[in-house]
């Protein structure tokens, strides 16, 4: 583990940590706040930040506007890559796949299955990275996301909900099976078999049963991907099917991008801070 | 004048503006937040923001973490570029000289004076153009700025005291005479002449008989620059002489950065807020 960057904000430390990942056999960057009562010895709650399309842990860590509800909220914020990086991992000439894009599941197809292993990173070698380093509270644990990353909030905690005490997404793909986004990637990453493609889609995950109690997702209404990649009406339809209390807050005139995500991040994180330490 | 961004956020417009600048004879793009209480039909007050070296009006738009706060008090942020732009401008090898670090002067040397004129176009050019399209009260006006940035806004402060009700700035440049950042700067865009340098130096322009009534400045312990360009205890001296009533927090831990900036942002709006509305 390599500290690489270091900046003292909102009272605690920003951080950017760099690792040899295992699951994606490279290595890897991520973003970690701890907030100023990380200092007092104890072990914190986390929230887990999933990125979209494109991004790295900058985004939001440079963009997000976290830092000052966690610093008041007692939270540490992670937010991991979005698929494996360096000049020896495949891409494509595409910003929806390859580098940037891995959709949070493993591979099984050729080129990909040797790095895109961003489920395996984020559910089982990261958490372990940061119970071992950081004074996360793996019982207090927290996850939302934005687009693909939403996507990757939704299926990871639909997968393992006994994990996560919240969870909530910012225009979040509910739907890749029935989307173009999702459709390119996960043929791509998971090969034609529809059939695997169903662990990793929100809505087909909620129609097969898994099961949260809520659910909190703003989305905007000027999102340009709203009606078709985002689709937050199938979302709609599955949580009421299921039986999950979905909080959807359709939020007038704004769109896809982090001055949409930072005006309700604080709002997300008292969300999740209720429900970590009630 | 041209719109060339526009997103909802935190429940105002965040607008970058691109405009034919007769000041600079060029292009100059500026960044505009416009509160929801503007969508009520009044004026409101308005914030400068002066950014420091390297920046455009972006760093402090993406990362300035000012909406939430202007939102809430109803303030306008304005934030110009640090210098002017294009591919005819003549420029340096350097980050500290050039395109990027205008220094808020008009140079009056060759080959700079024909567009680095960001004194006039500060305080002349850019508040019409605020004036005459935007609902921008311009008896409420506040100033701040960051690192040369902060320089700029001590400095048209100390030379237009009637036109703000408060003036701040994080880790500002104090004394450009007397460090190297900006006697580098100074002579090449007003020559070797000292004398004209003096009313481009906050610290030479308080010892000139230029008065504010009171200074908010933040500065971090851990600021790299602190010692060799910043040099707080240059204007500490200089308002204790001259009868400036000087809040100079020095903030333990923190570093030049965003990170830095973003923490204390709030705090200095809030400190504008009360003396642009009393």
């Amino acid at each position: 583990m390599q500290l690489v960057g270091e900046n003292k904000s909102h009272r605690g430390r920003q951080l950017i940590v760099k690792h040899a990942s295992k699951a994606c056999a490279c290595d890897m960057t991520f973003s970690i706040f701890l907030p100023p009562q990380a200092e007092q010895g104890g072990k914190l709650p986390v929230v887990w930040y999933l990125s979209g399309l494109t991004c790295t842990a900058m985004n939001v860590t440079e963009k997000g506007e976290y830092r000052a509800a966690c610093a008041e909220l007692g939270l540490i914020f992670v937010a991991p890559d979005t698929s494996p990086r360096g000049d020896q991992i495949p891409d494509a000439d595409e910003y929806d796949f390859g580098k940037g894009a891995g959709f949070y599941v493993d591979a099984t197809e050729q080129p990909w299955s040797a790095n895109f292993r961003m489920r395996t990173y984020v559910i089982e070698e990261l958490p372990a990275i940061l119970a071992a380093e950081f004074p996360v509270d793996i019982f207090r644990q927290a996850i939302t996301g934005h687009s693909m990353g939403g996507h990757g909030a939704l299926t990871i905690a639909l997968s393992h909900p006994e994990r996560f005490r919240s969870v909530s997404a910012f225009a979040p793909i509910v739907a890749p099976s029935q989307v173009p986004w999702g459709q390119k990637a996960l043929a791509a990453y998971l090969g034609p078999d529809r059939a695997k493609w169903r662990e990793h889609d929100a809505v087909a995950l909620s129609e097969d049963a898994a099961r949260l109690p809520e659910l909190l997702v703003d989305i905007g209404t000027a999102d340009p991907f709203l009606e078709q990649e985002l689709r937050p009406e199938l979302l709609e339809r599955a949580c009421a099917d299921a039986g999950i209390a979905l909080t959807l807050r359709r939020q007038s005139g704004y769109d896809h991008s982090y001055y949409f995500i930072s005006t309700f991040m604080a709002d997300h994180l008292r969300w999740h801070a209720e429900r970590l330490t009630a």
